[in-house]
């Protein structure tokens, strides 16, 4: 089916996906008055006396903004905040669809780290929670820590944070198909932006694998001199040279690997890099839309668990697996952080809704419906 | 009716009373496909190359931002952006129920003219147009002023520019029934805020007349030396001294002038007050909840007509009777900016609608459903 097209003539003949709903009708002029003025000046009264009850007055207990600025939207680039805006309103249809949350699309025509978190901040009142998204990396790390630090609400980059609960959820399961114990594991990472980064830190803080991270420059290592903030805590997490095993590049770093982590682009991977692998090694390949190596290929090259970012494909790593969960849990249970304990929880129970995890089968369906249950339960 | 207390009781029953609606179920993955990853990205890419194309794709086309920075809450004063997120709320149920328009509430949590104005315009390309609401004034002024001059949408603050326009389709049916040339009649406006001075500056527009402003500090005129730029204007609205009429305070003001305005507070008009005022005068006391002068009262001195801001009297001057009209018509018909002229074809428009005028019929009601169509045809 071409989704493109199809897309083109919904979206036109819809003009926009959602829509304001009312949760009583205007009908009378009582409505009227309770709902507007003179009655929800007593409203007003109370909540500005007792801030901490506004989500109970408001829509604030189930609201959440989708923002971004338009920078790293899909795999388009920085297009903008118009080009930003039909993505966010699909994230809040999801939003709304798997878990009942009310999300509001924001589209930022501001770029720098300073004018983003000024600009975030000063609407967050409006919102219970907020989803940072397609915000480029490194800009991101920084955007997101600024306001997780000044905001009493919930604030997450999906782009980090929901790849690397799902890519961790998938991992558990394969290591279990492949006996293997995912911290005495050699992981190599191809790509170090929002995903990479974030997937890496979840990894070590979960497990703390051997991580060899590799950028378009080469292996990610303590002696490179161009490294930002983010790329030096991912050398960190890599402890080369060690036992002779000193590579230069992804090449000679996929020598005797247990996990290929992709989040680069299409065509990183051939066959013959698979195949100096460990045995029944395990590839997560996640560009969009074209993963780093087709599944066909890996396997024939003797993979034994692959996943990527396409629903087309058994094991598609999808964000939608947790930001829906995540959000409902912190938005019920009042949590203004979420932590790495957070999404380590996410991930094992994302990972327990496989019963029986086999090769075709680490991660659950999207269309799983325990999913915000499960997810939305350990968000404490 | 105690509307307070059963104000409270509804919303913290419903929790809010605005949620997000979808116009398609996501219940396929083809659906998935079409309104998110990867259809989404082709819609994304038209809309990235042709912004001015977004409105088709997105809800830009019907949807509205309803920003406050909880400075001027109705009558509560500053109470902050929590306690005017129940009255955003309030006016995007409006918005949606009169005009079928995606209203957005979204409070500030910031309080200077530049910090607003940078807020505002980096969330911008969120919205088809923008209704500023309850911002103290002076500072409405300059905000509004500088958002209209940067942004490609419409952008109005209402408590101005709403309450203006429904005054003037007011005023024009009340001059009707008292035989009276509005250019000719002398009207003592009481109070200088956001309305009060809109609604100068738009009788100024109209027709012209005398106006004689009077602030908490008496009347202004030009040799006043702690005026505002927006003071000052209003000034200018007023010559005297002429005719040896050169009053200094309030009550002497009054002394034969033909129209009253209040936009200050309650009991700021007297029942002898009034009784210097023209033969038939008119008086439209629009202070809430408690009006400058009771209509009973008024009448018993000879007041020919009589407005106020209460629904539970006749002639309530009411924003809902303008505003959706005129962000239909902003939205439907890509006006970029409502000016003067729209202002004073909205208040003919809506002045237009009462049938008779009366002294009891000179504003129609608000749920007059002919309203927003005959508004919206004129905002062209």
């Amino acid at each position: 089916m071409d989704y493109g097209k199809l897309a083109l003539e919904k979206h036109k003949e819809l003009r926009g996906k959602i829509a304001l709903a009312l949760k009583d009708q205007l009908d009378s002029r009582d409505k009227l008055s309770i709902y507007y003025t003179p009655g929800v000046g007593a409203v007003s009264t109370y909540v500005a006396e007792h801030p901490e009850e506004a989500r109970d007055y408001t829509w604030l207990n189930n609201n959440v903004g989708v923002i971004s600025d338009g920078s790293a939207v899909l795999g388009l680039g920085d297009i903008g905040p118009y080009g930003a805006l039909p993505v966010m309103e699909g994230k809040a249809m999801l939003f709304k669809h798997f878990a009942g949350i009310d999300a509001v699309p924001i589209v930022l025509d501001v770029h720098t780290a300073d004018e983003i978190v000024a600009a975030v901040r000063a609407i967050a009142p409006s919102f219970g929670g907020i989803n940072l998204e397609d915000i480029a990396a490194p800009l991101c790390f920084e955007v997101e820590e600024r306001l997780k630090a000044d905001l009493p609400i919930p604030v997450m980059h999906d782009d980090q944070h929901g790849t690397a609960i799902v890519t961790l959820a998938g991992l558990i399961n394969a290591c279990k198909i492949t006996k293997r114990d995912l911290g005495k594991s050699r992981i190599v990472l191809i790509g170090a932006g929002a995903a990479g980064v974030a997937i890496a830190k979840l990894l070590h803080h979960y497990a703390k694998p051997e991580i060899i991270a590799v950028d378009s420059k080469g292996v990610i290592t303590r002696q490179r001199t161009d490294l930002n903030e983010e790329k030096r805590l991912l050398a960190s997490f890599n402890t080369l040279p060690h036992d002779g095993y000193n590579p230069k590049n992804l090449r000679e770093a996929l020598k005797g690997a247990d996990i290929v982590i992709g989040v680069s682009k299409a065509g990183m991977l051939l066959r013959e890099d698979v195949s100096v692998m460990a045995k029944d090694p395990i590839i997560f390949a996640m560009a969009n839309p074209v993963p780093e190596i087709m599944p066909d290929v890996a396997h024939a090259a003797g993979v034994a668990v692959m996943a990527t970012g396409r629903s087309d494909f058994p094991n598609q790593v999808n964000n939608a697996l947790a930001f829906p969960g995540i959000f409902r849990g912190a938005l019920d249970n009042r949590v203004r952080t979420i932590t790495d304990e957070h999404k380590v929880a996410a991930a094992k129970a994302i990972a327990a809704l496989v019963d029986q995890p086999d090769a075709q089968h680490i991660i659950p369906s999207v269309l799983d419906d325990r999913l915000v249950a499960a997810v939305s339960a350990v968000i404490v």
